[in-house]
């Protein structure tokens, strides 16, 4: 048995023992997990809010680094190595199935919250020297995020202009990957005192997200807008985008019938959703992350889970001037 | 002097003498024009609701074909050719860019309603044999805006899941196109009596146009949803697509704040608004018409022109059975 | 034990009984074999020319197809399903990886020769009813070949130009899929009998492969060449395509230094290396056959595997009149 | 009449007087010239070896920059502005056609080595205040066909690998170009004295271009070579390369028959002849120049065109250590 977290019921954390996986097969790894990192969807999931129907008790969190105490013989790890899991588990490459929104980890497929679990090679990537183990816990959903938004779907290149929002992670990960291959970034926010902030990790113009910044934003020739805000923000995206331009819909704050399909048809607009991204592009981040160190705003002992999850709805409720990812450290 | 028509205020078709246009320069032809089509941007334009502040006079009519009678040495055109006019004059290959909806023809780069005009070679596309001039002229706009949204966009081939939406121009020709690159194709439709036509022209399904067809239409398979009708049925074609589909948005029928970024977010749908295409596409989609021929619901003397546009007009509020392109000949 | 093949030595097959395979674990199944079907790369491995430091004995055959007779509880298959195997195990989607040619079946990876086989299900799609077990065989390596060279970088629609090249196996299929997706297919071949089965099969054009042919076809409006004959044709393919075409290196018959990189760069061609592809390809090739049947020349019993190894020698020497593929029947 | 050079017989270059070109239209402009850049391909045309039938005397010089002192009403230039001339007249946007090279500048359309010219405002982009005069007459074929190489073909991101070959003008501009992307580069050189440079401009690695350094490159992990020597490199090339990678063909240095295909259908590479790219490319690489200054080997007065000739010409044969680009001043 291993120690962990599960949710009995929704809102409810629950400390527990659980199951010590399947014993390790020829492909597999045993991690002793070392770090962990929340994102909105797990406090979403945590509600009920995200899969009302989604059967309990499950085992939360979906982005978490381990260290490989145990490797199968084709398993291509080797003990002492560090991994980190892929967001949903099946994908590999390529296009997203239709199972990927289902099978992401951290619901129907266990989550990564306790202190020893068995994963399938195929499911990890081995974390590099120069990233301690909560910054690498970052990457699986907000950093792929934000990688497959500027190069998969944005192709950002050096000129590029990008729009991003406030100081949430994949925020945060957009500004400094768009800087890093030359783009151009405006960011907004709503609390000014995080304009310095903002401007210190390269945006080269920073707008208070009032009503209007989206036509105050033409003219820096937007290119990409990395838009986390959903109903809330996607008329402002659309104003602000050039013709031709690209949306990425990624996060999930505020649902509504938001967009009106007329000014995206008449300025030739691409809308994406981007749910996270395939095996693939983890690699490919962890390989063009360069000098970048993913930004963490608070950092809580797995023992306190409960109050990581806390800091996370107090952001979302404007309460805490938290910028960038919270992590969990074992 | 040419003969021809003008628009004096919005509302009004006045006849009217036409300056002769420049005279022929080199890279320049002179077209005595054979056909002309409408597009339902013709009839807002007329009406002011599509650019309400377009200076007045102007000359209507953005697709038309012409018999070359005067050409340029260095034009690449011979008297007595048939050529088509591009949809957006500057528009040659590649991306839109800002002007192009702003200098699209028959608005503020003037229409084609006269009986002779003075084109750019560039403008124009030579017109094979196997096409009637009326079937030519269908095609700068509607045709163009299908073959776009179909492979530029759409990736659509053998085997691919298509949803076109009732009987109009772009969705006959996106019809027709998509069952030529060996796609499936389900078509809805307001009116029963014309599913007939829909599965002559190739359809495998078609079903009525009432609201939950989105969500019948989804174990058809469905990679690309070509929308034309806006707000009014982006709801439905986000819940027939398939995860990771294509919704392209054409045509203007209906504004509003139709869509919730939220669903287009977790299926990760690319919506992509689509206006016409480039030079490059007009010519790709004559190359690649094979045998189709475009549907022609109704054909209107140029001397009765007003009666072109009452036709347009009465299928907008559903008044008459009309299906395909109204076409005008000289 | 299952009854099966083996190649002990370069050369030479040996009828043999092979472990019967690991226990069928959650996500795997068991088949038992009903066809399979050989490929050139199989007869260049037999002879120890495609791998010559391949450990021996190894089990031959990447192609083939079984009935499902044990079914792992995660599998998502059921006994009495068809299933056909993919040509590279662990390519799902998106781009090759290193491992790709190294770990395809049939060499490094055990070949399907034998009467069951236990593999994972992520390696496996289901076979629809419209297919026979020996059509269904042909797919996974000459099917998805033809498929990946037309569409996933030929980008083949409507009016496009494609050159095949012979009656190989993936010069069938791309002429058969590039017709389905309403291309125009121009042919070559080195014997007069076999224009008429490529004017059947809907070539539009058919060339004698004499010195030469490559500037004859330039006037086809070539772009896409599906080269088979490596250094033996690399030229005339050149030669043939228009400014900016492509030509698909596929097949591995003629090595040598074959190609002059200064015309493909004034051309601006594209070459792709094309080594089968993806399984997403495989599903997408199965979903997108349509009406097309494959071709097979030759049926031999799976007792007499050695006879379909020597029909498919005597067509790389040019003995006998073999069209399509060679398939193996239980 | 303005004064310049043209090529009255192949290998000789005369100070003429040229025609002062056509009346400037509304949509063109004049320029008052007042920097040059050489390109090798200058060379090879002079010497009668890019285009023997070359129609004579020919005005040479494809890139060029001047001041507009005369702007038709509709060119969108003014007077005083400074315009860089694209290579390829028609060439906007998107893929090539077939008269690219055809129709490039310097050859059978008129150069620019005039004191005035007459351009279509179509063919010219505006240069920023950050550049020289003849730095940005480098960029419309070198710098084009660098940034062409890497994003429109090459798909550069941040981590990506690329190769680089020496120190001519493409190279450059393609190592400071992967540089501000975010990619890691190595640099080749046969002249070791120029590691240093290749270093400061930002090279991870540099090695001597002896036989073998394409194996000895491939444990950087190299997703694009951007080769410059054609047949004398394009086998290492296709060694250094990691499986799925991409060979950039530019320039024309070396022909004959040296690329065997089958490797490079085993690496399943894309080879791609890049021959500059369309005005939209020109854009984009003036945006997203950022802070690089072209590097400018040598600079000869307009009134010493040979020299700059002989300049290129010595490098060619290994005499000189010339970096980066000829350029000419007014």
């Amino acid at each position: 048995m291993a120690e962990g977290w599960r949710v009995p019921r929704f809102g409810d954390l629950e400390r527990t023992a659980l199951p010590a996986g399947a014993p390790v097969g020829p492909g597999a790894v045993r991690l002793r997990m070392r770090a962990w990192s929340l994102n909105y969807r797990d406090l979403l999931l945590l509600r009920g809010a995200y899969d009302p129907r989604l059967p309990l008790p499950y085992v939360p969190l979906s982005d978490g680094v381990g260290e490989v105490i145990e490797a199968g013989a084709a398993s291509g790890f080797r003990p002492g190595e560090r991994a980190v899991a892929t967001f949903a588990p099946g994908w590999i490459d390529g296009a997203p199935d239709a199972d990927v929104v289902r099978t992401a980890r951290g619901a129907r497929t266990p989550g990564l919250a306790a202190a020893e679990v068995v994963l399938d090679a195929r499911e990890l990537v081995r974390v590099p020297d120069g990233l301690s183990d909560a910054e690498a816990a970052t990457l699986p959903c907000a950093g792929v995020t934000a990688w497959t938004a500027l190069f998969r779907h944005g192709g950002v290149r050096p000129g590029s202009g990008v729009v991003v929002m406030g100081t949430g992670g994949v925020s945060l990960f957009a500004l400094q990957l768009a800087r890093a291959a030359g783009a151009r970034v405006l960011a907004t926010t709503t609390s000014p005192g995080k304009a310095e902030l903002l401007r210190e990790l390269g945006a080269a113009e920073v707008l208070d997200a009032a009503p209007g910044w989206g036509k105050a934003a033409r003219a820096f020739g937007v290119d990409l807008v990395v838009d986390v805000g959903g109903a809330g923000t996607i008329r402002e995206s659309v104003e602000a985008c050039r013709v031709g331009g690209t949306i990425a819909l990624v996060g999930n704050l505020a649902a509504g019938p938001g967009l009106d399909p007329v000014p995206a048809f008449m300025k030739q607009l691409r809308l994406q959703g981007v749910f996270t991204g395939a095996r693939r592009d983890l690699e490919d981040l962890i390989r063009g992350l360069g000098a970048i160190r993913p930004v963490i705003g608070a950092t809580v002992p797995f023992d306190a889970l409960p109050e990581a999850f806390a800091a996370l709805e107090a952001r979302a409720h404007g309460g805490r001037p938290l910028v960038g990812k919270v992590a969990v450290a074992a």
